[in-house]
């Protein structure tokens, strides 16, 4: 049987961690706090745990980083020696420009590391905010380099199937990020902008679910997306400019009364979402 | 029994219909369409009902007006004559400034008319989408003027109670349509905006929820809201302007790399989107 070692077990390596041991996998979870470690194993969604890597790390056939982006290097680093020969590792950043590079430059030769994406994290933080559901139908990047092995592309791929995610793709590190910078940093930059226009407690009783619908991402786990926007700030800055071109563009049709282009622009966002609805 | 004519049987009037008739009211519908008092009639979403207003106009309670904003006036200057003293009208534009006052002016000095504002629309037309559920957990708002008896706004929260909706409120024309201009219109600008950012067809495949709950009011009905938007233009504006002013501060922040003025405004957008929470 396979043992997969998650490292952090937050709301995603615990969610990880719950999927993959109904799927009956050998989970052993790896965490900073004892405390995660003995609700783990008391969720029964790890078979071992420890805070101490050393203990369990050759154990494992395959390792999911589930840290914050900027960790995952310190974290090789401090426990490379501990792995087996031929050990997978996987890193799940929510950006992949200058994520990976880096970490291959400093690997042990006889290990490779591949990074993935399931797009279903969420805001919350914490294992008890986990849970197995967020992989069900939701999309699963393998994004290789080329000193990715097929083999290791493989594994990765199969991973998802055994995640059970509704949608499994292969992008390139510029095709993930660019795809990424629009679909989802754009969109918490914009959710994030329109609750700070202004104070707006007052209106909290006149809301209809069109503005609860498109601010729920403004509640965001600050200290992870000022990491993940920084890592690609080159994209995010050239996408968040072509969108306030084109909310100028319609504020000005607006002011100039020009209808014609309004009901021009409406039906070209209308005629766009539609190929969106599932 | 009391019989309320619905003018207009498309999404929002169809609704209405449905929803008296379930609460036990005679409800007698009006529409250019023969097709369309067929399907109603069929649905039992009314009782009565016909393509010449002036048959059953007299038998009529209340009347509720279910027409674009800028076809009230016409309609209202070629029936009136026909309705019996006392009949309280009401109109159910989602804006609010420049509707009424032209309209209590030429209106026959033994009828009212008063707006409200059943916060419920749908972006799809037409009496085949219509549904009486959209009231369920509904905001609705009774705008009255000063020329507004208490008898009408004690008539308007009736009927909301009628409708069982979800909450019943009291505002000046100011107080709405700022509301609306923050809450619905200017999200609608910002959905419509990123739908036109660029094309974007092929990212379908890799959208999550984030992006489709953002985008949902991007389908939009061009010409109902084109006309929505310049009648509540000044202020539209204005909040457009604020929005902007926000997104830019915070790509400046991203720009110039600042990590704690950019995890400022995500702890404040985090604070604020709470309170939205149900």
């Amino acid at each position: 049987m396979k043992t997969i070692g998650i490292i952090g077990l937050g709301v995603m390596g615990a969610s990880f961690a719950a999927r993959l041991s109904q799927q009956g996998i050998s989970v052993i979870g790896f965490d900073k706090s004892e405390d995660t470690i003995q609700t783990a194993l008391k969720k029964g969604i790890i078979q071992k745990g420890t805070t101490h890597p050393k203990d369990y790390l050759s154990l494992c056939d395959q390792i999911v980083i589930c840290l914050y982006p900027t960790q995952i290097e310190t974290w090789i680093r401090t426990h490379q020696s501990y792995l087996s020969k031929n050990t997978l590792l996987m890193e799940i950043s929510g950006v992949k420009t200058g994520i990976l590079a880096p970490l291959q430059e400093m690997l042990r030769s006889d290990l490779e590391i591949i990074s993935i994406h399931p797009m279903c994290g969420r805001e919350s933080r914490g294992i008890e905010h986990s849970d197995p559901a967020i992989f069900d139908q939701a999309n699963y990047i393998v994004i290789p380099t080329e000193k990715n092995s097929q083999s290791a592309i493989d594994q990765a791929v199969e991973l998802g199937k055994i995640l059970q995610v509704g949608h499994i793709a292969t992008l390139s590190v510029e095709e993930h990020d660019r795809m990424i910078g629009f679909l989802s940093q754009l969109t918490h930059v914009i959710a994030v902008s329109l609750m700070n226009t202004h104070e707006n407690s007052h209106l909290v009783e006149y809301t209809g679910d069109s503005f609860r619908d498109l601010t729920r991402i403004a509640e965001i786990n600050e200290d992870l997306w000022a990491e993940l926007f920084l890592l690609n700030k080159e994209i995010l800055l050239d996408e968040t400019d072509q969108f306030i071109a084109s909310i100028k563009h319609f504020r000005d049709a607006l002011e100039s009364e020009d209808t014609e282009e309004m009901k021009r622009l409406f039906i070209q966002s209308t005629k766009r979402r539609k190929l969106f609805n599932r």
